[in-house]
């Protein structure tokens, strides 16, 4: 018995469905539903007030941190979990640019997740201090690096394509110009090797719902070189972020070390989810999950490719290239994801052409390959996506 | 039978436990459980991604939103749900700041919970454009409102003493010079009659894990009035809160009315603890709630002062110019709190000497009351209080 088949054991699946999206929405860790019926029942119902203290809810952000931190090379005390990834990106955002005050420049690309780009918008109106977003191709992004840039902001893997960007050049070519980083691992954390610490990341943002298998909308974490740690200025300074929150004194001072990151009231609740879903990857090594994805991933694409020629691989060929997922471009494709889905193979759609497939290899197997690249092949031979109803789009896509 | 009779078979509260924190985190809505298994096992389990149109997770932070305005008095459209507390703030304050750019100052008092003030004092860095906060006592809030001010940032109800401001006056002020209100509601929703739209309120936020029982670390709400949702910008501009989101454009253009105010994924399971929370408001009126609580926190201040005259009413008699809780002061006040609690009587204690203790009439009652009252005279007649492991301080006080 391989590794993975214990691991699958851990999940609730429904019957018959092949789910290729846990690049969006992880599915359910059966011991979630345990673990979040405990917090309510013996934690909240029973300890009441007291469960900060006796169950320990007040550490739970930096507990879950570190946990998380073991799966993205991070070091001991430079992971804090909780609010949006939005939200950290903002708030690591704000904090490399306070650090570099005498450049006014945003680097991204143009595959970089919007709401990181709405995010930095934001932030530069804000400030009105003339800053700008600067938005380069994906493969320009090194040649972009220079002088006149306070920060490199990018996602590793993006979320259309699936490319992956070289954490540790564009890490070095930043820091050479001296810019600082700050990476988002929406689609990193749980599905690649990454190493924080050995790349020379700056700072690093990622959820918890996607190949972390949290739960729709878990929280997200941030992380802060701890070279940094005493240097970086929580924009969102928090009661939680404070040196001493339960002084309740009026002035602002900051923790020491990752804890300035906490910002207000931690959603335990959430958390119970998320240390259910964490504890599945004790089982396994990123190193192990990432050769078998890789293997998943590649025979996918040979498979779609021999059977489907009129789909455009949209993903770098080479899986060293890429995240855990691959992206088909068609001109059809809302209406091809729909009928994948009407014949229980999940995926799912990106504008303008995109669909895309997630491989999990926690819980998807190459039988799930096997069976997704044959329900592929019968809806593109019989044309089962050309129904009125598949083109209707839905409020999610 | 009373309606309360009815609201309080909807919680569970341990055996023999007079609970007055509800000011802190309020007891378990029953029906929480079941409706958390049920998204976790039948939404996210079953529907996975499909979950965020099918079981309308994407709505929920506008939907929840409508709930919760009903309970202040805000009109159609004006509240969403999500992030923390401290975030709102934040939002709100931005926001409103950015609506007065010839002004400077911030206006807030000395009474106002820390983390509102730890929020601007990031927020003033991050801008580096010459804001100040501006602290006076509580008392001094209306002489101290002139035309330099920017933005009065109050919580309506003082977290220490119970003190009420005059939220419709105050406005009002503040309207008179020129300048806006950002309210915390923290301890006002659910727990006193708030009508945000007769007070000509501006921004307001609010937590849910107090009076309204959503459970710990629960998610947070934020009030735009309509008359400013054109010009509101979300300095916190996430994808959820932009006109397209599914779209996926580079650009940032903010959502029509109150969802610009939405910033990342919402918190899905969190929701739906606050959903059964909610619930239990449908049973009574916010006018039956205020009712109860100013006639339970009358009779407590009444029963205290005559048992235990050494302890000193820090809480304004008139039980219409407090919110829904009641402080002592004692020198000995973590002691005796601790030794109340050790009797089940659990109130809470602020430093530097306040014992506080919490009404919600939806499961407090009149012999709550007197029971709590005569476990505090017994605590102070025998010097419960004097002991060495009373005043052992725990991480959250």
């Amino acid at each position: 018995m391989s590794v993975f088949d214990e691991t699958r054991a851990q999940f609730h699946l429904p019957d018959g469905l092949v789910y290729l999206d846990g690049n969006s929405l992880g599915p359910l860790p059966l011991a979630a539903k345990a673990r979040m019926a405990a917090r309510m029942g013996d934690e909240w119902g029973h300890l009441l007030i007291a469960g900060w203290n006796k169950a320990g809810w007040l550490d739970d952000s930096v507990r879950l941190g570190e946990r998380i931190g073991r799966l993205i090379g991070a070091e001991k005390g430079s992971v804090i979990v909780g609010d949006t990834l939005s939200i950290r990106i903002y708030q690591a955002l704000a904090a490399a640019i306070a650090m570099r005050p005498e450049r006014r420049v945003i680097l991204s690309d143009s595959g970089n997740f919007p709401s990181d780009l709405y995010m930095a918008s934001g932030l530069i109106e804000t400030l009105r201090q003339g800053h700008s977003l600067r938005l380069v191709a994906p493969d320009e992004v090194a040649a972009a690096i220079d002088d006149t840039i306070a920060v490199v902001m990018l996602t590793e893997v993006d979320y259309r394509s699936g490319r992956k960007h070289d954490m540790k050049a564009l890490t070095q070519k930043t820091h050479d110009s001296g810019a600082l980083t700050v990476w988002d691992l929406a689609h990193s954390a749980g599905a690649i090797e990454v190493d924080l610490e050995s790349a020379g990341a700056d700072f690093a943002a990622g959820c918890t719902y996607k190949y972390l298998n949290a739960g729709p909308g878990a929280p997200a974490f941030v992380y802060v070189s701890p070279r940094h740690l005493d240097a970086a200025k929580p924009a969102l300074s928090g009661w939680l972020g404070h040196a001493a929150p339960f002084a309740f004194e009026t002035g602002y001072s900051p923790a020491k070390g990752i804890e300035r990151m906490r910002i207000g009231t931690p959603p335990v609740l959430a958390f119970a989810a998320l240390e259910a879903a964490l504890d599945v990857f004790e089982l396994v090594s990123m190193t192990e999950v990432r050769v078998q994805s890789r293997l998943l991933s590649d025979m996918f694409v040979h498979e779609v490719e021999r059977r489907c020629p009129e789909l455009e691989l949209m993903s770098p060929r080479d899986s060293n290239m890429r995240g855990s997922q691959v992206s088909f471009a068609h001109e059809e494709g809302y209406a091809i994801m729909q009928a994948l889905i009407a014949n229980k193979v999940v995926g799912d759609f990106r504008a303008p052409n995109l669909i895309r497939f997630g491989f999990a290899p926690l819980y998807n197997s190459e039988s799930d390959v096997v069976r997704a690249a044959g329900v592929l092949e019968t809806v593109m031979r019989q044309k089962l996506w050309d129904k009125a109803e598949y083109r209707q789009k839905a409020a999610v896509t």
